[in-house]
């Protein structure tokens, strides 16, 4: 059933291109920024408290008074999960002895702030010990285990060093013990660590990981009332949510009945991806129909055109069919990068290139979106529209800013953004016995365990030549011709190859030595909603390979919202400006710009002055002050 | 300065048009309906309680034991408030003596339920009398004493009979002991005495309802502090607003500083009405400056082309300039009502067709689409665009429901539009000693204090031909010219008139059986709004004469979504058809569907296939189940 499998951490080494840009970047400024946001060193910047939360549940542990109580939200020790996690990712990639050293320091704190009995989190062991897995609901203390699992395996892999990983496994026996041994009912309000438990089955093949990974998926929603009586039984809570509100946390129905994407994106797409890997090592057919409708319900009706989820900051969450709003959007950076994770495990069930086109899609515009190209701001929220004076502003656009802010108090998707940038390449690219699988494009060499090994060599997402020199050769090379790729041609050593897609991919035989180059289809293109979508009716959205275009203010005399784009106008790509936002192809097209109207309504239409259009990728968006931007344009003939 | 006031009720009987059908609606329909729903006598409707509340105030007024408690909405003595107002009014329009007995009787149930100090609320009576004006911010207490005293104020203007009136008056003596004698703290949550006061003021002369007036107006926001300071002096609270949130209930500022709309809108243009009003009787620059400031802020940068106000259901509130979402939009129809109370007030003081203009399209669209053809059924929220499966059902959408409910348990709008629709002569005309003001077109006979009386004939808002055969002239008439009516004629006995336009109104002296005959402009037009309005940018909307028009799916092939208008497309009204939708024309207009397209996204735009568009009025929209609707549709050449 197995097709393929990710590629293990480091197998990927980026080359100088798009792809190093932004590792550079999380390895340069965002892992030693998040590294001082952890320890509370950034002046100006709110605390997170997160090392002193380990620190003084360590100190409780050893019987000491400890200097404070918890600060932060509850989920705060995912923090450090993530960044260790990150941090190892980079190690791979970039060995570092005082990254290593802060690494094995922080993971030394971890093991001192666990319990004897392998109780790990630091909000609960300072709260008072009575409460642990009294709160499932809200209490995330399966989902900061699940992330310093992930966190132990991303160390392991990078060092060979098992300290985290023997930190995790003693967690594992003690959640197994509660939920699987005293048969605890219940399973996480925040779904993650099932994901992570079998990312450590995988890695290590430990029995009682996969046991509660099963335990947690199967039982999610068969007792619909769980969290209800749950909330009954204390008289405390985190937040006090509604623990009526099922589809919020997926626990409105047992999950092989679930058809639609509904509730909080983030922990949708992160059960979602479980139920994929879950189905895929267990071959059930009736799970895997269930991730094929979610993923349908997703990517058919209910995501953006950047790769977003979630249409609505209330609960953060998908909302229904077609509704998609471009300003009000949620749209986390989590929620896509959730839904990478998802279409990676859809892709090893079934390479079809319709899980990496969204994979690409989320990743070149929401992930990348999230971050600010000094790598020190962050976007959770990436709306398709910006106008200030109403983003941020609004009762309704509060969530919506308009620049990125330094940190957020929840600071969930900059470490995450992070991690999934350094370990890019197990997204990337896939293996089994016979076949190397390029689910994306990014220059670097890849080395397989089935012994394939090549460059890859392009100017990617701005150029649309990819060359492979087979260093190791003898397996099938699997290509992907990406959806968007209207026109497209492959040559092995200068021949032509035959234009057979098998579900996109073109499968290369490889010889040690061949050359592979794929030229794919550079044009500008135009994509149109289907009308069911209220909010992109008579506008289209510029693309280019993988990078949505917007149109921003700065670009366009300050103002976005006259402009129209012309039907079937030219478009022009300009030359690579290495000068202008870290290095972009901006483009010209012709269009129209509504003369200045006055009134709030008139009945003469404004006059439409031609003119150009300047777009930049989506991605690069709101890094030169407030700024109006726009996705989708009206179209003008 | 008070260049001409509004018409006393009575002085404007409807013939057999469009008002007169209307009005035969609130008084067939909607009063003895709305009776029954006092009196908790409708089945399957959610009780309402508010006889019941009056009568077991009574009993414990009387030392008996109620029957029960106060139950439903803390304001729910405005309910029979407002009915008693509407049931005023149509006794005057269409005397019914079974109609003035039920007036009668529940007015004597009013006296017995009000206290010996004068004081009168059921809520508060029930509840403990120590509760009394302590919490200003949600109680309600003199917002529901303001609309007792509209209502008084009717029922004497309608039998002559003042027992309601003295009721008040001793009810007005109360306020006025504790917060002019005893200098109490302090100003309502919800405006709305204020503008009673002044309407009592004007017909009785009591002193003490214009200081009470005016005091509650200047304290108005000078203490910033004051609902905070209220809060914590109670452990008590209604609903437990945020006392802080001065914008809600417009505290943030001394009215005289005010500048832009905000806050709850139906607070808002209640409070800007007694400014207004006030302003009007002393001449106050300032005050008259910030009512100015106030409604250029609505009219131009806040108000739908419905005249609509309220973007968000969040606060049920104005949001910021040009922010006019067409789904998530409030637009209560109470609000709209209002902002015809503020345009009256300010056409008093200004006679200049600015404010009629906006005052017909509230009323001709908005507060009209409220009411259900059968009069049984109302909205609160009137939506420009409505998707089922989003309408109602998406998170940010519940408040747009997509069919009219029959009742509601905060029942504001059904009585207030009734009173509205029986009283619409006092806005449609007014009048000083020398001219009679046509402010409105509305068909039926004016007779004025001046002397003037005159028969309007016209089939308007389907007809464009009005003809006024003056009774008794001598005065001058002065007719609004509507801004919308780019080419007019006008004629006096078969000779054409001058165009000279006085601030949009035509004066013509008139002389007994003078007939004065307006041909306006018959054209069906198209609005644009201001590229500032992200959600209407690139869509034109469709209005003949005062009546917005929208495309309905029941008209249209069941999607409304795929429709484009033709850019300077053939547009055609179709004959009057007396059996749809209660009597209107629909038009036909050039447009195109755009070919369906099943992908979410497409690079390739689907053909538009040029059809016919089938419009009907807005306020009609809603009458055939569930349907897709869209005021603002794209335009395409």
């Amino acid at each position: 059933m197995k097709k393929q499998q990710q590629l293990r951490p480091g197998s990927y080494q980026s080359g100088t291109g798009f792809i190093h840009r932004y590792q550079e970047l999380v390895r340069k400024e965002m892992i030693p920024y998040q590294y001082d946001v952890l320890w509370d060193r950034i002046p100006g910047t709110e605390k997170s408290h997160v090392i002193a939360n380990f620190q003084n549940t360590a100190r409780l542990l050893k019987g000491e008074q400890p200097e404070e109580g918890f600060y932060g939200m509850v989920f705060q020790d995912s923090d450090l999960a993530k960044w260790i996690e990150a941090a190892s990712f980079s190690l791979i990639n970039h060995p570092d002895p005082e990254l290593e050293k802060e690494l094995d320091d922080v993971i030394r704190l971890i093991g001192e702030a666990q319990d004897t009995d392998g109780y790990l989190n630091t909000y609960f062991t300072l709260n008072g010990k009575e409460k642990r897995f009294k709160d499932l609901l809200e209490g995330h203390e399966l989902y900061c285990s699940g992330h310093m699992m992930e966190a132990a395996a991303a160390f392991y892999q990078a060092t060979g060093k098992d300290s985290l990983l023997k930190i995790m496994e003693q967690n594992v026996d003690c959640i197994y013990r509660h939920f699987i041994e005293e048969k605890a009912p219940g399973f996480p309000g925040h779904p993650e660590i099932e994901l992570a438990l079998l990312k450590l089955y995988h890695l290590t093949g430990n029995q009682k990981c996969l046991e509660l990974a099963q335990h947690f998926i199967n039982v999610r929603g068969v007792d619909t009332e769980f969290y209800r009586k749950e909330a009954e039984a204390r008289d405390w809570s985190i937040w006090g949510n509604d623990p009526n509100n099922g589809e919020y946390q997926q626990s409105h129905m047992p999950v092989r009945k679930m058809k639609d994407a509904v509730g909080h994106s983030v922990r949708a797409v992160y059960l979602y991806t479980a139920m994929a890997d879950l189905a895929s090592l267990t071959g059930e057919a009736e799970l895997l129909e269930a991730c094929r409708a979610l993923w349908d319900s997703i990517v058919n009706r209910r995501m953006y055109v950047t790769g977003a989820i979630g249409s609505t900051v209330i609960g953060e969450a998908f909302t229904v069919d077609y509704h998609l709003p471009n300003d009000t959007v949620y749209g986390e950076t989590c929620a896509s990068i959730g839904l990478m994770f998802f279409a990676s495990r859809m892709l090893e069930l079934d390479p079809d290139r319709r899980y990496a086109d969204v994979m690409e899609r989320a990743f070149y515009n929401t992930v990348l979106a999230g971050i600010q190209l000094d790598g020190r701001h962050f976007f959770y929220v990436n709306p398709l529209e910006a106008v200030p004076g109403v983003s941020g502003k609004a009762q309704t656009h509060l969530h919506s800013l308009i620049v990125r802010p330094s940190w957020y108090a929840c600071a969930c998707c900059p470490p995450n953004a992070a991690r999934l940038i350094e370990s890019i390449g197990m997204y990337a690219y896939g293996e089994n016995e016979t076949t190397g699988f390029c689910h994306l494009i990014t220059e670097g060499k890849v080395t397989m365990e089935n012994g394939l090994s090549f460059l890859c060599e392009t100017e990617y997402p701005y150029g649309f030549q990819v060359t492979y020199r087979i260093e190791k050769g003898g397996k099938t090379l699997a290509l992907r011709i990406p959806g968007w790729s209207r026109s497209w041609k492959a040559e092995k050593n200068g021949q032509a190859l035959p234009q057979n897609l098998v579900k996109g991919y073109l499968y290369v035989e490889t010889a040690d030595g061949d050359e592979i180059t794929l030229y794919l289809d550079d044009s500008i293109r135009r994509l149109y909603a289907s009308s069911k979508v209220a909010a992109d009716t008579g506008s289209a959205c510029i693309q280019r390979g993988p990078l949505v275009y917007c149109l921003e203010g700065v670009d366009n005399g300050g103002d976005v919202l006259s402009l129209r784009l012309k039907e079937n106008g030219a478009a022009k790509a300009l030359p690579y400006d290495a000068s202008l936002l870290s290095g972009i192809i901006p483009l010209e097209l012709e269009g129209y710009v509504s003369a200045p109207q006055e009134e709030l309504y008139s009945d003469r239409k404004p006059e439409q002055i031609p003119c150009l259009l300047h777009a930049i990728p989506y991605y690069a968006w709101s890094n030169r002050g407030e700024n109006q931007m726009r996705v989708w344009i009206p179209e003008e003939k």
